[in-house]
């Protein structure tokens, strides 16, 4: 038998598991890895940090180079080779070496196709100085730019990557103007959850600008759609990225409905011998059995392993993808996992939404910091549906277990017999995941009914009366308008000064809400907990301030 | 219909969270918490951090007082008052207030035991100067003894409570002496694993005494089983606790095998009107079904909140106890969930194990701290059966997340495909639990056959040869006697040099090792990982050292 030709076409994250893996399985093959830009696994995630001189030696960020990859797992690695054309019938591939031009023709056995993704680049004069960064080479213009020290930069783009070069950028002193085209920072999250983000961000000093864009780049400023121009020595955008599909388009294969390769759940595109990996390619999504383009890192590397598992004939089956996601900005963490209520409730999915605002630990030890939790639930079967976690220590711990038990069926309501580890410096006897397990058991059981920050308008236009059961004290620093002040522990002997109607009660996160309605509700009363009390309708309240002026300027 | 009357007997986690579950479920109830001691609902778990000047104020333990209780939940909560008998016929209790010694008789409804469990005290002469901390009262008389300035103390057990008060007396600046009658600290986990809780604690200066019993308190020092006399002006035990069962067996109640209180899978013990929780009943084991006594604060709060769900007619099912736990010692974190290897091993199950040594976050980031992870999983159906950590940050978010991947009946192979949340600062594109997932794999698949640390003398002895492809600087600065060098990257080239017989490759932690193991087998040569590398028999030697030393000491 000769020795299979495994050709891998880009050499970072799937790209170099894939190859890597199948070396451990077949130590005869001549294994190809084809990688058009200078240099293979580097660390992609680490870029921002480098530019923010967070990660200090450039050698950090290149993890391995072809001289260590041939030697350890026998690859031949060329980088600054491009892959021009597949000819499927003949199974090979026409391979161009970019310093030389020079062409070559390579056979293979397998294909796997990592391409990854190219940023998106909105077309605007002067566009072509907005610098991006998803490899080495990006990372050298802009740093080679910063060398020759800007004083204000303009970032392009809120989401997870934009935040980190505004970290970053801030970090290395500049002035930034954060320009995002939506309502809110952190588009994939929840508005209530991300306007504290966008909070931090200006009181850092950014220039938070939202439902703006940028219409025009000059020399060191930028011209922007509300007609203000803003200071841009160094302009890095970050507005999401595109599967890199050319070469499989090119080569007939099928590109699916979101733009990505297709494959089937054995990573297959629609020539058998032919797989493909990484941000280039449609994954199914987890929460609503759709395609879904999901740019991750975890996903690229676990489906390069499993592409060389399938080439080598193992049976595989990719399993479908939550999108799970973390960012660290300015002291705050903040994750995500699975789907945000907003788009739920936009595809008409009915659901039971739980805000929580727990500390990291016990209170009584020294060092608890905050958090806000949120967890969406499927209102008919109690299936997690998603989650988001903002605040200091321990949020990407809760998003963590949140996402495992999404992936091992677990329901809302099960959250609350996790066994999690608790000592004072770590936890509560019962933690943020179990206290949401006890808030969504309340709910499916119908103890305690609730309605969202965004729903209390309407109900006290309804006619619904608004009590608030903090205390005088907590309620002088600041209180929800309409409201009328009666403290929990006064509740039982005041009940008759409430007005007709049903009750809408809030505290300052729910918890005293939640033992207020039960009151309410056994002295017959009608009556519903403003979820996560007064602290979630804050957060709401500055994301509506954002909407809002959206409106205004729309009217004007 | 008349109100209910619903007796709680003990006033701290879960016999609160059963009174005030309660009270929110019934609104007319009579609902009378008696206990015995001085305060009710107080943080135990804060006790040790207290002690130490952590936690510097008294009044941060006492979380609700009668007052508070009765003002919020309309509580009847009686402290220093004492459940006397039981006549489960006239479903009564006989009280008796430890102030004025009166009594008096509560008629119940419903009845819940919640008396915790008492501190197991070794009989021996002076061995009333043992304090323990259970509660305020415990608490407050060390105190007093610690206010006269004490420059010696003695802890006498190593589990994870004797180590928070070692912890808090060395920060409180005594000189410490350990002393624990098993071969190891933290005896619930695996010997290589505690290994370098001893060493942290010698490295502080803590006298660490394994094998060796107190056998004599004297004013101020202790006379050890090995005939040495320590320093012991403080003394404060944490040899275990044993369920308080007196109240129940003097009633009647069916006391289980393992000596607590027996209830069925709704909390409801042999009496139909009387349930029970916490630390004096028995649980379920997760992993081997059988009745486990687990003193968890968790399970308790978990417990109480289900008992009165039980009692209002809602329908419960307590789940199988798993005892995850942690303990944070001197910049360490050790955690645990399910069951240790050795344990297992013990009843026979065939188990497959797994050590790592990942980082806390990706190496190329700043301030990645290094820990050992350790997986213990059923070799015939890829169940994860047990899991433990020792380390910096982030070990207790994976001993999180495996708990709850065993709650979710997620097997070992499913944790590469956990999607955890990712980014520089927070794990690795492959988190923790995804590599252990992946080790799981290449095991359950038979590519890389492993044996453990504790296997290698026997492998040895029959001929095995074992291959260090290390470096020759990290040979050098330690190896394995007997080991082979031959560097992972000149394997390829050098195979020649093999001895006949089985290979036993290793490397620091084992993902060399795993590498060379494919590649040797791929070349015809049968082929074994030594599992978690040279740091993990590292660990074992420490580990055996001490288990030597009891050998030494016991042909003596």
């Amino acid at each position: 038998m000769t020795s299979k030709r495994y050709l891998i076409i880009g050499g970072v994250a799937g790209g170099m598991s894939a190859a890597t893996r199948l070396r451990r399985l077949d130590e005869q093959a001549h294994i190809i890895v084809l990688e058009r830009g200078g240099h293979v696994s580097f660390a992609n995630c680490g870029l921002p940090y480098y530019l923010g001189g967070v990660i200090e030696e450039r050698s950090s960020l290149l993890l391995q180079t072809p001289a260590s990859l041939g030697s350890r797992f026998g690859l031949d690695v060329r980088v600054r080779t491009e892959a021009v054309s597949i000819d499927r019938d003949a199974k090979t591939v026409l391979v161009r070496d970019l310093a030389t031009g020079e062409e070559t023709v390579e056979a293979y056995d397998a294909l796997v196709l990592s391409p990854g993704a190219t940023p998106v680049r909105p077309p605007m004069p002067g566009g072509d100085r907005m610098l991006t960064l998803r490899d080495i080479d990006d990372v050298d213009r802009a740093m080679a730019e910063l060398d020759v020290a800007p004083r204000t930069a303009l970032v392009i783009g809120a989401g997870f990557i934009g935040l980190e070069m505004v970290e970053n950028l801030v970090h290395r002193g500049l002035e930034v103007t954060l320009v995002e085209l939506g309502d809110q920072v952190l588009p994939p999250l929840d508005p209530e959850m991300a306007s504290p983000v966008a909070e931090r961000l200006r009181d850092a000093g950014v220039d938070v600008r939202l439902r703006t864009q940028v219409t025009e780049l000059h020399a060191d400023s930028a011209l922007l759609s509300d007609g203000t121009t803003v200071p841009a020595e160094f302009v890095l955008g970050s507005i999401g990225v595109r599967p890199d599909t050319s070469l499989a388009a090119a080569a007939g294969l099928e590109i699916g409905e979101r733009g990505g390769i297709r494959v089937d759940d054995g990573l297959r595109t629609s020539d058998p011998h032919i797989w493909a990996i990484g941000d280039a390619v449609e994954k199914v999504d987890a929460i609503s059995g759709e395609p879904r383009l999901v740019a991750l890192a975890g996903l690229a590397n676990r489906h390069g392993r499993l592409a060389a598992d399938a080439i080598t004939g193992r049976d595989i089956r990719v399993r479908d993808a939550l999108g799970t996601a973390v960012v660290g900005l300015m002291g705050l963490t903040i994750a995500t996992t699975g789907w945000p209520e907003k788009l739920l409730r936009r595809v008409g999915r009915e659901v039971r939404v739980i805000h929580t605002h727990p500390a990291s630990h016990t209170g009584y030890y020294p060092g608890a910091q905050s958090m806000a939790l949120k967890l969406v639930v499927d209102a008919r079967t109690d299936e997690v549906l998603g989650a988001q976690g903002i605040g200091g220590e321990g949020v990407d711990k809760r998003i963590d277990v949140i996402a495992t038990a999404i992936a091992g069926g677990l329901t809302a309501s099960d959250l609350a017999d996790l066994e999690l580890a608790y000592a004072p410096q770590f936890s509560s006897a019962k933690d943020p995941v179990n206290m949401l397990g006890y808030v969504a058991l309340n709910a499916a059981e119908g103890l305690t009914p609730s309605i969202q920050w965004h729903e209390l308008d309407d109900a006290m236009a309804a006619g619904d009366v608004l009590v608030d059961v903090r205390t005088p004290d907590e309620v002088a620093a600041g209180a929800i308008p309409g409201s009328i002040n009666i403290p929990l522990d006064d509740l039982r002997t005041r009940i008759d000064e409430l007005p007709e109607g049903r009750v809408i009660v809030h505290c300052k996160v729910g918890q005293r809400g939640h033992t207020a309605v039960r009151l309410l509700a056994q002295l017959g009363r009608e009556a519903a907990n403003l979820d996560g009390g007064y602290l979630t309708w804050q957060a709401g309240e500055s994301a509506r301030l954002d909407a809002e002026a959206r409106e205004t300027a729309a009217a004007a």
